[in-house]
């Protein structure tokens, strides 16, 4: 452990109050020891790194420039805000990111009023900030809404859609758009080359020319009939026509890392802008920390570090992460078949598409954070003959929701897709949960869906999948490592729709959906020693059921309890639902459907995660025991 | 009933391959001819009228430019392929058209092998075509992609986040805008202020132009700098550098109502373009029916019509419709309370919030169709205290599903939704039926979850939603006309989270979420009559459940029943988890849920789709007798 940084003029600001005291001078050297504080920190609890560190001077600027909280900012994604945490109050917590109890890695409402709409997903702060805005207009406040959005998150939808609605806004809208060419992954896509050709078609802007087109604006209408004409001209020498046509006064690419650019600019922006405003700025990813700088990719997300080397605690070896299980199984699936092609949304890596990218980047299509095209456009290579694989993670397929109903389900095709990220995640919290694909994906007719019990499963699953071709097909599986069981030689086809029982007893089954078969197996060990024989079953498929399996358990068992890793209406409801459709249960059966907790829970290690949500072992017995005390008049009998 | 129209040279076209071998010369009679049998059919069956008169000349002139079906031909939304359905084998059941067996509104696969890619909701064809034209890129096949998209599906995200990856489409991918500055309302946003200076800035193409381009564009890379060079240049002129940027080549403005520009620019796209193209053809929806031209918006959707005099069959009168109490009720809101705002994606009409527009110009927010920033532009609406409603249709608030749960749900903001065309919905058939919104919101932590039994309950619902603070709340409700019970003077504020029984019984319960209500009470009269003393429970929340109510009716009912207009995973779902989590079922007691069928159910009227769907009181009676002759041993006994 290194000592902490001297941080002398960052100890004198507790808020951007604070800050907005200090002399325009000092903010050279406060970025710099936000910067020393923000690698420490990080380098004491891992997290998100070079997104921090490229934002520092416009951390520092756009809060010594606006008058936040009052005025809105909100940074889209919120992995890049550790330096605003900062600033913002919670330095003193700021060695607890990401830990249970401690900071989000993420903006949060609840953490403080300088985070006025959390995030974690892209793309939402543009219309976040026109929401802001406009309830400003409406009421009379006069703050502004300062929307901060990264490059790669300009590639999704919603982005474009509310730029498409920015004019109402008035300006009382500024997004900043942070360009450092890097997502996660490097973007992709016709607007990422629009962006590289703005910034290697201009210098940065001088000032004299910053303060020469400012002024220009100013006294209306003086000037209007002038800006016309030479908007075109403009949006020629200056490159932003794309965003001018939408609506946006355009001002830019200006260096991120320039105080003397970024602050005048905001200036300018702030008291001059007759329209909603979009400053293009660059940076570069991991900006001031060596390591980083050189290594963008590895250093998005990092595990705790020593600041001195950039080494990275190594995280103990053990079994291979089902993600990579998964990419490996996909690859030799694409050498059987020609047809197999594999989509991810700017998740190359997260996905373990990167491999497959790297043998077979003709059938690898990287759409950018675009889930909804992804999945739209995997039902079109579907509906051509191949056999397209969407990786999206559990939590992000939500954005295609409706793609995946309209143009996968209704019309039958066999699009698989590969849910990673299922359940609960860990650190990354509520927002990256994978808690309710289950449940709206089961709700479709034709869908199957299954979910892996451990990483040979999910070999099985993905070549069940790949042969697939009547319909739909997911299969879901979680972060991390896998139980450390052998992978197959040779995958099997699954029979569709079909459980197996792993454990035979005859008093207690346990029905499973996923990885929580681990903790079903240790119950069923802790009740045979209470002398209550217990089956233990692996469903596979929340849709098809095996209702012949079902049946069968509800007929000889006392007690039957579901398990899964997800929210109210997938697995057991779909159990029970097919009990109370068969009148299995008519004349009494114990049932009891355990699921994740109806409310959202916040970041900690996914094993406690699991303990508050109560779906571990000792919660599986105690539900079993809690069911058979249970007596015949529906009242619980008093414990023994 | 007039005589059918007379078309000569139409009745000598079949197939595409039919109309290929015409001159093309002949194709300007031909048009005329199926614009008429088109006006003649509608006039018969009722369905969309205008789109398809919009683009008579452009289906004439795709199919005779191009290989279809070998060339795929995706037609954005559908419901303008009617012309399209007639010239590709399906003239002979085009007085079908939206009738119970008969053709459906929209494109369907199952339909004819001219139909590749379904649709009904707006804004997928690009990214369908995208899949088309990289399946064949990857097999060698030579076939392209066509892709027609209207300039108001256009303001999706989706269709943004195709664009911006077209460019691996090579030349196969052809996008034809079909600018007719009309969606289904005039289209609102940046794009479309755009589209709207390319039309006005820049006369139509002339032959010569158009030839004089392309030949520039044949002898590769003799012309490559030039083009560079010249690229802004002809943005300028022709104004299409916002395609540009993305990557397509840009042609148009032209005509799309003149065969003679149509039909060459199509024939240099389909053999001179280099990369994905898109073609900005300007068109007049209605065109050639005066009193469709006339007034664009009313003859969107039209009812069986006289074909002289243009006059349509009016529905009979009865009660208000669901939509117009629903926008009454919130006009009332809006006056009471100056912080209710309303947000529509492109339907002012469909959701009635035209009717709030015009009071409450400032408070009413047409976005576009783009359902995502909808919601999220609401949450940030939220955020900053005003009470937003989002109205919008149950299948179409799919697209905004993570919206939903991010930006929403996990922040606990309270967004009201009104969730119109809940359930089945009629001739519009599975693309637009709202199975799925109880299902997928009810599985959310911190949502309320509603559903108006009839039109009173629903202007309850309007003010319950207005008045609750906590979180999201939403409120369903049905296409078409209430029941006809009498308005409330005022308003009641429901307590959240409790039923309400209705009529009162003692050995079966019938617990209802919506208006299946009615239906629920007329198999509660039957039941009565056969000696089966019936309770109906209007629940009014499948979220959060009135457990109170739940509770006391299972103890003292023999069968318990829920009833929904919706999918698996719903009220039923709910119900059955609350009462296997209490155990209240352990001793014995016969539920049964009714809901949809786990199947897309095709377009047909309402009722019959009910009745299909076994959901009308016949099927209450019968699933309640059928329960009540289970026996214990599980087994069904012998019907009496």
């Amino acid at each position: 452990m290194t000592s902490l940084p001297q941080t002398p003029l960052l100890d004198s600001v507790a808020t951007p109050q604070d800050l907005r005291r200090l002399e325009r001078k000092d903010l050279r050297q406060l970025a710099d020891e936000l910067r020393a504080e923000m690698i420490d920190a990080v380098g004491s609890t891992g997290g998100h790194l070079g997104s921090g560190l490229g934002v520092v001077e416009l951390t520092v600027a756009v809060h010594y420039v606006f008058n936040t909280p009052a005025d809105r900012l909100i940074w889209d994604v919120g992995h890049q805000a550790y330096p605003h945490k900062i600033l913002t109050g919670r330095r003193d917590r700021i060695r607890t990111l990401r830990q249970g109890g401690g900071l989000s890695g993420f903006t949060k409402r609840s953490e403080s009023e300088y985070d006025p709409f959390g995030a974690a997903h892209s793309s939402t702060s543009i219309s976040a900030g026109l929401g802001f805005a406009i309830a400003n207009k409406l009421v009379g406040e006069p703050g502004k809404a300062i929307a901060v959005i990264g490059d790669g998150a300009m590639s999704a939808g919603m982005a474009y859609e509310a730029m498409n609605n920015a004019e109402a806004a008035g300006n009382r809208l500024v997004v900043i758009l942070n360009d450092n060419d890097m997502s996660i992954a490097p973007p992709v896509g016709g607007l990422s080359g629009y962006l590289a050709r703005l910034v290697s078609s201009a210098e940065f802007l001088g000032l004299r020319e910053l303060a020469r087109r400012f002024a220009r604006k100013l006294p209306e209408p003086l000037h209007r009939a002038a800006k016309k004409t030479d908007e075109y001209a403009r949006g020629m020498a200056m490159g932003g026509t794309l965003f001018e046509e939408l609506g946006f006064y355009y001002v830019g690419p200006i260096d991120g890392h320039d105080l003397d650019q970024l602050v005048p600019v905001l200036e300018n922006v702030r008291d001059a802008a007759e329209g909603p405003c979009l400053i293009h700025v660059v940076t570069q990813k991991g900006k001031g920390y060596a390591p980083a700088e050189n290594s963008a990719d590895k250093y998005h997300g990092v595990q705790k570090f020593d600041v001195v080397t950039g080494e990275q605690t190594k995280s103990a070896g053990g079994p291979p992460s089902y993600t990579s299980v998964f990419a490996k199984a996909l690859i030799e699936e694409a050498a059987r078949d020609s047809r197999v092609c594999a989509i991810t949304a700017a998740m190359p890596s997260g996905t373990g598409l990167d491999k497959f990218e790297s043998l077979y980047p003709e059938r690898s299509f990287d759409v950018g954070i675009a889930e909804q095209h992804a999945v739209t456009f995997a039902a079109g290579l579907a509906a051509q003959g191949m056999r397209p694989f969407c990786a999206i993670y559990s939590t992000f397929l939500q954005r295609a929701y409706d793609q995946v109903v309209h143009d996968v389900a209704i019309q039958n095709l066999p699009v698989r897709f590969a849910i990673d990220r299922a359940g609960l995640v860990g650190a990354d919290g509520a927002t990256h949960a994978g808690s309710f694909d289950v449940t709206y994906l089961a709700t479709l007719p034709n869908f199957v869906v299954m979910a892996a019990a451990d990483e040979a499963e999910l070999v099985h699953m993905v070549h069940t999948a790949a042969l697939y071709d009547e319909g739909p097909i997911a299969f879901r599986y979680p972060r991390g490592n896998g139980v450390g069981v052998p992978l197959p030689e040779v995958p099997e086809a699954l029979p569709i729709g079909k459980g197996r029982v792993v454990r035979h007893g005859s008093k207690v089954a346990l029905l499973s959906l996923g990885t929580r078969l681990a903790e079903a197996l240790k119950a069923a060990d802790q009740l045979d020693a209470k002398g209550l024989s217990t089956t233990v079953a692996d469903l596979r498929f929340a849709k098809p059921l095996d209702s012949e399996l079902i049946r069968k358990l509800m007929a000889t068992h006392e007690v039957v309890v579901t398990i899964e890793e997800g929210s109210i209406g997938g697995l057991g409801a779909h159990v029970l639902t097919l009990a109370s459709d068969e009148g299995l249960t008519d004349a009494g059966l114990k049932i009891r459907t355990m699921r994740l907790p109806d409310l959202f829970q916040d970041h900690d290690s996914p094993d406690k995660q699991y303990d508050d949500a109560r779906l571990n072992a000792p919660h599986i017995v105690e539900t079993v025991l809690s069911a058979l005390r249970h007596n015949s008049s529906g009242v619980e009998e008093a414990r023994a």
